[in-house]
């Protein structure tokens, strides 16, 4: 890693440097030092400092980077910022955002500070706001931004560009072009790249491509996320009940997206109600309330083993050793039945597998689970004889066990992802936790079976 | 999901007509269908036949949409391509392949298959080609691709875009330029959009921005896949060790490396030795290899457990109910400790937290272990006694144990992945598996401890 060391040694001088120049209220060097730098680095260093001094920066940024520094503050330096600026500067900030960034900041704020933020907006900017705010969240709708080019089907390139550089500078993006009917259909895509390398008088219909894909406004973020994946879009048009395009995804707003559903899968699967909140910026009551809903249920599940176990009390005191497997044979249970629950539930994520898939992955974790149950138990059966020098009809209690354990955790992984997703449950809380709680029963009691069998 | 299921219905039912099409050996016919499709689609369509007959509709294709077709294709219909074309063919499609894409390919396939392929290539080809091949795996090198649109600072606007006009449409980007000396040296970036919306005659060095964030040769693709996610961009240019330019990656590259880094975390916090291939065409052994080394490890390293229980055999045996607490003991511990590790885990990821917050992290999950641990305590001892009608002692043995189980198991399991991470180890491996093996240990002896101590 050597070349990152070098941009990010880079950046934390300039931060020491920054803030010995705000310490000493040398506000304008300040500025001049790090005015340069891309916008998200500047909102990093101002984000760091006091609120009412970060304003104080902020307000001597030029205004061709301002919004784009306000737009990646966070909610309270924004607020902060807003507090402090007059009704004409609070109009500029609105202008210059994208209208994505806008309704981001805006579904933040409370509601009296958004009221009075949506005094400066016109009245026709203001109803568009509302309507974005109603989209359900997670939804295409409530991604999108409006700042898009489009085209008409009868103009030439070169009417195209005219139109792109005089509208270009405030579009989110001006790479992917959208082709509208007059009822503001969308009938085609064009990419800039084709509209450069195409001869001035060629016309649009005869460049754009009609098989267009696109999102609807209320369909879940994660399904748009996987039209990403799957196409390599930059970019992917919105469109209402009528194919009217309403707004656009792109694709930087997507990569934010895809780590927030992969951080939701990684916090479901570990029995933690879900949250976007950074772990340092969340108190430990927060923390604490997120964790404890599955402990609690999972924990209180727990009388099932509790039970079992019980049911065999005087049988477990009667065989010496007995009892001394029984958190190997657990774990093992559990973690074979995670990692088949994990695979699977990656791979409905990823799109690999599909539901109708079931009989083939239950196939696949029955005969992987015989191979995996196998082997294990043959080591676990020497390892018993040998270096734990215990009798052999406790090595092959535990050996039976292990096999049918193993078998058991794997094809119940493997399977109850899939049912989650057949139920419109998420299939990820069909992971470890809830997989363990399942196995112990089994494993338990085939436990005591193959040792009244066996050990009799 | 109203509106995607229209475009997954269309999908389906081209895709039967194809089907019917193909199976009555109506080729052009079957051409026809699909040649409007996106390129991933028409791949799709095509991989799903067999690779005869793939190849066939495959060479009816036009040119202009083959090279992007063949880059979606697997592996197995890639080289059934080869084998069945030309020399000429090879070196059109060699030629039309976005480097990057090629390289792919190549690292894919046998060597004497990347041998005979490699002859229809250039000798200066073959060398960048033999160059590529050699850069680390994971590295920016062996994603990046060669086809970008370099620019000299005394360039005019017009002057760019002629250039880019000449040069843009065999290049994976043409939406960032990059500004180069004449060592090559980066020692600019430019966006297209500013070119456009620029006067014709502004120079180059006046619009650039010289700020530029890079990557090395050598850098690893997740921290590559980090500046993306940090700044938003389309593209990021890879430099070797005197700053000379020497590729760039998009960001539709960076998707795909999103999801294999996340889905390689889910995979090694599952206990599995991480694979790319997908679960699907992955076969029993290769499945059931990635999944027994890990379930060997942890089943041996139980040995701890067995033994504590061996210890405290006779003492267990005296204490009617002692023995049926251990599964509910040991599955909170261990869901409590993989909460903690897995929030670590994926902050850690997503750079959320650093390795230097490692104390915030521990005061953070104390914190939290003790609210967690008294609440779990307070309704395990009230059940224990009104539920399961069992004497108070044992129940205050459960909950002084739940309370230490949870604090041990949260502190640890917040602590491990940041010493992974500092020792140079992946920090997944510090997931639920091994935080489970280790609170299971803890949680014995502090049952038996206050077992002893309560009950007597």
């Amino acid at each position: 890693m050597e070349k990152n060391e070098v941009r990010d040694d880079r950046l934390f001088e300039l931060e020491d440097e920054f803030t010995e120049l705000i310490k000493n209220k040398k506000f304008k060097e300040a500025k001049t030092l790090i005015e340069d730098l891309n916008e998200v680095d500047i909102a990093e260093l101002i984000d760091k400092l006091d609120p009412t001094t970060g304003t104080v920066i902020f307000r001597m940024l030029g205004k061709d980077v301002a919004a784009d520094v306000f737009a990646n503050f966070d909610t309270e330096q924004q607020q902060e910022i807003m507090k402090a600026s007059t009704a004409q500067e609070i109009k500029e900030i609105m202008d210059e955002l994208y209208f994505d960034d806008l309704v981001d900041m805006l579904e933040e704020m409370p509601s009296n500070v958004v009221n009075s933020i949506l005094k400066y907006s016109l009245p026709e900017e203001r109803t568009l706001i509302n309507q974005f705010l109603k989209y359900p969240e997670y939804s295409a709708g409530s991604i999108m931004t409006i700042e898009y080019v489009s085209l008409k089907k009868e103009m030439t390139v070169k009417e195209s560009f005219a139109k792109i550089k005089r509208e270009g500078i405030d579009k989110e993006t001006i790479y992917t072009l959208y082709v509208t009917d007059d009822y503001r259909r969308l009938i085609g895509i064009l990419s800039l790249r084709e509209l450069i390398v195409a001869p001035e008088s060629a016309k649009i219909i005869d460049l754009m491509k009609s098989d267009v894909v696109y999102a609807g406004t209320h369909d879940d973020q994660e399904y748009v996320a996987g039209l990403f994946k799957r196409y390599g879009f930059e970019a992917i048009p919105v469109v209402d009940n009528e194919k009217r395009i309403v707004g656009i995804i792109t694709y930087d707003d997507i990569m934010d997206i895809m780590e927030e559903e992969a951080t939701e899968d990684f916090q479901v699967m570990a029995a933690i109600t879900p949250t976007e909140e950074p772990y340092l910026d969340s108190s430990v009551i927060f923390l604490a309330k997120h964790r404890i809903l599955w402990l609690m249920i999972l924990m209180i599940s727990s009388t099932i083993t509790q039970r079992i176990i019980q049911g065999y009390e005087t049988y477990l005191y009667s065989v010496a050793g007995l009892s001394t497997f029984i958190p190997m044979l657990m774990d093992t249970g559990g973690n074979s039945g995670s990692q088949s629950s994990t695979l699977v539930i990656r791979g409905l994520a990823t799109g690999d597998i599909k539901p109708h898939d079931w009989f083939k992955v239950v196939w696949k974790e029955f005969r992987v689970s015989v191979l995996v149950g196998i082997a294990l138990s043959i080591v676990s059966y020497f390892k018993i004889i040998y270096v734990d020098r215990m009798p052999e009809s406790i090595a092959m209690t535990v050996s039976c066990t292990l096999i049918i354990a193993v078998m058991t955790a794997k094809v119940v992984g493997g399977l109850l992802p899939i049912a989650a997703h057949k139920l419109k449950l998420d299939p990820a809380i069909m992971a470890s936790p809830l997989i363990t709680t399942i196995a112990d029963a089994t494993t338990l009691v085939a436990y005591f079976f193959f040792a009244q069998q066996i050990i009799g």
